[in-house]
């Protein structure tokens, strides 16, 4: 093995000073594609700081969502539960101008919003698009809803299963639930909050016609709860909308376009989900060539930063496949085809039907989706 | 705080089977622009297995370069040096046949080389695109060169400053380098191998017109010897090829259209450093507002996997700027631009020479290129 | 936010040349407690080189151990498969003359071993601790047992639920294996193997009272296979053994004292798992105070590489605990403890009885073990 | 390659449970060895909340720490700069009060303490072991100091060469910090904040026997400003302590018993910088044997968390030694010793001294130790 000599100080310097010197102020974006007419745009619609419960100063929930490739966020502080008030004294629509302005300066969309925190139910809701947080603040639960109406603000239900509301992690569908839903006051649930999932308000989302949120509750700095660095990412609301625009996010919500991502989990209608693995994923060899009882490698890439968990369902007469094939985000995989007989000569077209196993168009039903390719079969 | 219940078992097992389970056979695209008209390839054409004094089968070479995203490589065991001959005798086309039986399954270009092993002067030697590896197998090395260049291959000379052959680490040009140069028998030269640059072979390249090369020279598995989970990488040679194939990458290397990509240093011509910051990095933020003494971020995305480290220097009668920006791969930077003046009121474009320090286009001599946006200045 | 003046130049390059400058050539330790009059040695008794159909050349081996931290491997290539033998002529005794005159210069122990590859039954067995491999290469695999037997060795099944021999994963005990053990021809079964847990061989090692061995099974370079830097690692046979010898590895080996430790499971008898577990944590806090229905942490501090996952099973009339406590590997984990009345007023010392659920003393029995400490109770 | 049945779903279970559900709350002890009769404790005695211009609530101060592994923090947030105090009334204690109460539930020291912020000279100070931070809210800075004294504090001159006080990053010394010293009301000076290190700091510390301090300043939450992951970590005092308490820490902190920590460097009195060197390392093969001119590796354990960097000086007549070594923290490392004669017999004990180029115990000036092996020279 050669000795090595160092690179030059001048070089060194240049590779080295790249590594460490002080962490990046730097903007992670996180890659879904956009939808046929429609960008993907990655929201957190419940957050806290200082303003109730929350650990951080408003702006610094701008920063870590600029950092972490958001487009929107809402800052969402109880309205009835201010821990903090002895010393800092309750002003419900100051945390969302504090982040606000920090938001301007990173070209961060800040929505006002506020959690309406009562008992179940009607449970805690959170009202986003406000005009002015503070007439939320009336003793009745009702009425603070139809003041939210009133501001033309989008409402949905905070974690429907939370076991501080509901001992047994269950969600429950309360009279109260359909009462809002008859006023036009509940226009969404939380299918996921932080790391929990609720299946039972996943399928309301699809029988009620109810929009679908996914959103972090954060109250810690960012990074005390999601370790960033091992593609661990808060929950996110993905919103279709014409625009990168707060208007445009407002439509998408009240038309229904959008969709759960979670951990390394997709959730959502399959008119979102199927274009967003349709556009995530090429085959980079689209003819491969299999002699006899041999196999080939079908190059699969995957542009987005999802995961993908394939579990092949075709039964094919030539070849057979593997159990599960898992696209790795960013990268290119391999997915392994083998011939089924010694002598067997065709040109084939495979369309092959997969359950995408970590994609949910329904509470434990996955999307199916097909991946073509063409094989050149081969006597051995 | 509120209690978590975990998620449910069906989504927790997704999200957690995408983490562990196995090692992904994978492949990770190394993410650098192409060239108007050409294909940027990621290549490293010094390479060695069990044939010679390296530690691994053929095959494993392949994979290890399709993982990390090499377009083509090289093996090039040592015609000369067989220290495994006891028990694996001398078989100089051998290492070439299993390693690219192994990237044609992987649609990686495997090219046909020998290292020529020598006293200085000249040298170790490459002869890469051979047809017969044993023909050099002789004991003059002006006739081994001349059987390479017969063969019709290209030839480069390996690590000149190596302190096997440079007890003080220095580069030396011998007469013996003009006469293979004068006879066509030495197009390139290692610019780096493994960890080390020879700045005095990046002045000889630009003075001589010769190919410049970076190669890795590898002995070990790649993953002893680099840390490809921290983006540490071998060194690559770029090759702005017509098409991914092996004769276009001849054709370009002939041509001399190559650079230099080891750590986060990028050593090339101007002609092909400049393009490739350019279509890097995208100002997203191309108007900005500076009140009076204020400021303004100015965000820069940089689509590449390079790093680019920008030392500005504009002097600007309106504005200031940041002694250094760092531009790290795949992410968004901020750039902070700053007002001079309380009252100054003015729509500016404003084109920031930097110096780019990690791009090199002469030995100390950094890229210069321009970031162009616009700024409206307001007073206070 | 106040400006930074980077860290002067000397102090910088310090800094900076730890991180990156060439991956370091280093030894982590596998941190597992000894036992009392037991060293815990960490070792890989199944591993390929390219003198069977491994793709390294041997000494690597060693260096790879050494790294990961090993104390002793035993380099066991194919007797009867030698797929590279047209390049590589077949010489059993090579790859672990090889291997360990490497493992010397780093003392590490390397064992000299082979694996008898046969048709099930008997199915593939290692066969370590030998004098001659090439006594073993006989048609007939009772004699090439019989020799290995005669050679001192000691002897276990590979992978007996390998779906290669059983196409539905399961192990299955043939009367071979019968007679086998009743020659004392064979001494354990991998319980591991790569991947790979066999439920059935875990029962077999307890009903009859062999060796229970977790191996690597390694063919390609372990990085490619294993994301160390992730805490990944390859599975361990952990064997208890009263020197850093190889005799001591034999003579524990043939007393049964082994455990698995795969992934983050821990597979053995509850003799050897419990003071591992006992001797990894300590109670920081050995004494804490609950107010009311308060609640206090206890601070436990895991000292191994393991991450202890523990379910708590004590009912206490005084006080509640968390449904699952994880005590990560090498860090201090916090244990809440809750108060169950307003007013109790009360000394007590709570042993906390855990199922650690990631060590298994039989197939899906988790380890019991209890964590001790003193609660003061007060009023609220 | 064997075909994978995958890990039985139990077994799977325990295996990725955990590796992600969620962040782990847990603690990363610092490994830097005790000195003979003292406890090492890990400190930052500068920190900001929302109670001054910091970004997070203060019970996040003690959170961070806990996890850090820190013994002990002091909130030190600023008297006279309170730009968040229309929203949050100043209230000089209560920072200290709320990370105090969350730091108990940890176990973690807290100290009162504040920032006298004013024009240079005499810059900012921190007073911490103070009993009441109010009464240093008065206009001139002298009364503030001497009711700081007059509280039992202790005082130290942050960051000296800040450059919003001293444009070109130079720390200078006015006749008012004499005035300060001789009055007993300036007992130390930060070496390093956050990542600025002043060399004019550190000799005024050695000549004029002050304090040294190493401190973050941390306004962000910590994440934001340090890649923990990545074994960054905010710049740390180490006070060699009597116990783990508050009054052993003033104790050693007005004894001069402090040590700086930062990024990979230690700064400090050399009779602190030795003794931590050499209870880190271990040589962990003491007797080798080099034959002709041949080589052996000595291994080197090292048991802190700081890399060492030793550069050998010894000459030696008959072995030589590599330019650099790096002991890695937590690693064993490899020195190689190789011989310089062919028929050399001889037994030798070896006293390499080197200098510890990343412990400095002036300006420039490395630690030099000896690092004791014997070698067994034997002819080739």
């Amino acid at each position: 093995m050669k000795t090595c000599r160092p690179l030059p100080i001048c070089l060194a310097a240049l590779t080295l000073a790249c590594a460490l010197v002080a962490h990046d102020r730097a903007r992670s974006p996180v890659r879904i594609p956009d939808l046929p007419g429609f960008q993907t745009l990655k929201c957190d619609f419940h957050i806290h700081t200082v303003f109730s419960d929350g650990k951080v100063w408003p702006d610094i929930r701008a920063e870590e969502a600029w950092r972490e490739g958001l487009d929107a966020i809402a800052v969402t502080d109880h309205i009835e539960y201010q821990p903090h008030k002895a010393d800092l004294p309750t002003a419900h629509n100051r945390s969302h101008e504090i982040a606000q302005a920090h938001g301007q300066t990173l070209d961060l969309i800040v929505i006002r919003g506020s959690e309406i925190t009562r008992a179940m139910p009607p449970g805690h809701l959170n009202a986003i698009f406000l005009q002015d947080a503070r007439a939320l603040d009336v003793p009745d639960w009702r009425a603070s809803l139809a003041e939210a109406q009133r501001q033309g603000a989008f409402i949905f239900w905070n974690h429907p299963g939370w076991t501080g509301q509901q001992a047994d992690g269950v969600s429950r569908w309360y009279p109260e639930h359909t009462e809002l839903v008859n006023s036009n006051q509940l226009h969404g649930i939380e299918v996921v909050n932080g790391r929990e999932y609720y299946p039972e308000a996943h399928a309301w989302c699809l029988e009620k016609n109810l929009t679908m949120l996914s959103n972090s509750d954060i109250h810690n700095p960012l990074g005390l709860d999601y370790d960033l660095h091992l593609n661990d990412h808060r929950p996110l609301t993905l919103v279709f909308a014409r625009e990168r625009t707060a208007d445009s996010i407002k439509e998408a919500l009240v038309a229904r376009r959008t969709a759960v991502y979670s951990g390394t989990v997709l959730v959502g209608r399959e008119e979102f989900l199927r274009p967003i693995f349709e556009r995530s994923i090429r085959v980079k060899t689209p003819q491969v060539r299999v002699r006899g009882k041999g196999s080939a490698m079908v190059q699969i890439h995957n542009d987005s930063d999802v995961t993908y968990v394939l579990r092949p369902e075709t039964e094919d007469p030539d070849l057979s496949f593997p159990g599960e094939v898992r696209l790795p985000g960013g990268k290119t995989a391999l997915l392994q085809v083998r011939g089924r007989a010694e002598d067997r000569q065709a040109e084939r077209v495979v369309n092959l039907l997969c359950a995408v196993t970590n994609l949910l168009v329904r509470p434990n039903v996955p999307l199916k989706a097909a991946i073509e390719f063409n094989v050149t079969l081969l006597p051995k």
